[in-house]
């Protein structure tokens, strides 16, 4: 069984760096854990320049625009077309991959990053206004010939209402799209999970009694469909960087470029060095702020 | 393959009567569809006169004594103790099976039903407070050590808080029960389907990573114990009716008594005819109602 490289002193460092133009990067875990920032990390930006960054997450609930005011609280320079997330994957999809019809619109469960990106792609939808259904009542529920897809992401305004109409739409038009967002089982808060995208999503899959057509986030393909195709990626000088085995690297795999294992967030040297990993990177390293050791 | 034996006239319905002393009946496709009454079946009673009538319904946002009061509009003439809902086999199972701890309490993901049954069993509850919360808190999600068990069934009050702090009594304690009244993807209303409580506990189930610990409703044992415990069934002596094969007629096959269905509901005579039938009945009629031919 083939083990990762570990990358641990200046020279690996900077020959990895040389392999490859492009880096998505996942965020969560690699740059920061929640809001205490991975030390060196920006530090290390400085030998990544003249190198494609792209920020890559699975996160729904917020719209690139969104992403892009965390990074300037902390001091990162990014740019809006850098931040890859699954609200903006999910709109890109369905614009560029399923040419979603402009006559029709969506149906949202979930929250504003969605919304927001659909409209910046010139796509109509509806579904955050049930937010604020408290009693359901079953004459809200009515069939509408334009809902030509529902959107499923992390909603933390759910209620039987949405799962209701949701369920009603994807049953009475069996050409209406069913997209989630991410696959997420839990979303991390400060001191514990709630439920993720993947929670919200699993309600409507077991009512409606298929699967989805599409889980968009990471590790699934059509997220890296849509990378690829925005961005006109070279796989093999692309290199996925992150630190969940399951998610991250399963996802660069998937997608057939390079990946790097950080241990700054859910994974242990332990985990990649266990005789039957099933998910294996190609390299590793203790942190990603260690690059600015090359200073 | 052997085929169900068709009950078709005066003959076999007698004769079907006497080889039984208890029947289990569904409600809902047996007795009426929806708010209408099926043709017949009050004076298919007179028949029954003489035997134990059980009504086994699936619906967990009704207690018995709520059930009894739709028995009553429709003239059915019942009393509580006859009536087996998903809620009350919820609180039967807690107390009787699993001997739920006095000093806990129960978190409901859920409605009235469940809350009034548990407390007619002397078992604490909380979770339906938490109807009315419409924006989701962290603050909120605070652990609580005398919660020993989370239910779950239909809740068309659901929300994020209580999907959350769901997830949270289970993670935060691997001694907590997750149990779930029933697995009905659906819940059927007059012109579609909306979610059932299987779609609730699909979402918290996805969350949690882990299966419940019971699940009540039928086609599942838990549910036949309780009534085998409560009624001291004699399985040779004990027929399931009922017009749904994989809930009612599998209860019936996986609790070891007989099952006769009906065509009154969602099953056809050619689906139990059909070759590869996987579930097959003992007996099927056209209705309920048949029996008041023998009149």
């Amino acid at each position: 069984m083939s083990k990762p490289i570990k990358l641990c002193n200046i020279s690996h460092y900077q020959s990895f760096i040389d392999k490859f133009d492009t880096f998505l990067l996942d965020c969560d875990g690699v740059l920061w854990r929640g809001n205490d920032i991975i030390p060196g990390f920006i530090f290390s930006f400085v030998y990544f320049i003249g190198k494609k960054l792209l920020f890559i997450t699975n996160n729904s609930a917020k719209s690139r625009a969104n992403y892009l005011e965390k990074f300037k609280k902390l001091n990162i320079e990014a740019y809006e077309d850098e931040i890859f997330c699954s609200s903006y994957a999910s709109a890109y999809y369905l614009k560029n991959v399923l040419k979603f019809p402009k006559e029709k619109k969506i149906y949202i469960v979930g929250e504003s990053g969605i919304a927001d990106e659909l409209a910046l792609e010139g796509i109509r939808h509806c579904g955050l206004s049930d937010n604020n259904i408290q009693t359901f009542k079953s004459d809200d529920i009515v069939s509408d010939p334009e809902v030509g897809a529902v959107v499923c992401g992390l909603d933390r305004y759910i209620n039987y209402t949405k799962l209701a109409k949701a369920l009603h739409y994807l049953k009475s038009n069996s050409d209406c799209i069913f997209l989630v967002t991410n696959d997420d089982a839990t979303f991390p808060l400060k001191d514990f999970v709630a439920p993720g995208a993947g929670s919200i999503a699993a309600s409507i899959i077991k009512a409606v009694g298929r699967e989805p057509d599409g889980i968009m986030g990471k590790p699934n393909k059509p997220m890296m469909d849509c990378i690829a195709q925005k961005f006109k990626l070279n796989n093999e000088r692309t290199c996925m960087i992150g630190d969940r085995l399951e998610t991250d690297v399963q996802f660069g795999i998937n997608g057939g470029i390079s990946t790097l294992a950080v241990l700054t967030g859910i994974t242990a040297e332990k985990d990649l060095l266990v005789n039957d990993a099933p998910i294996i990177p190609d390299y590793y390293m203790t942190s990603f702020g260690d690059f600015s050791k090359l200073f």
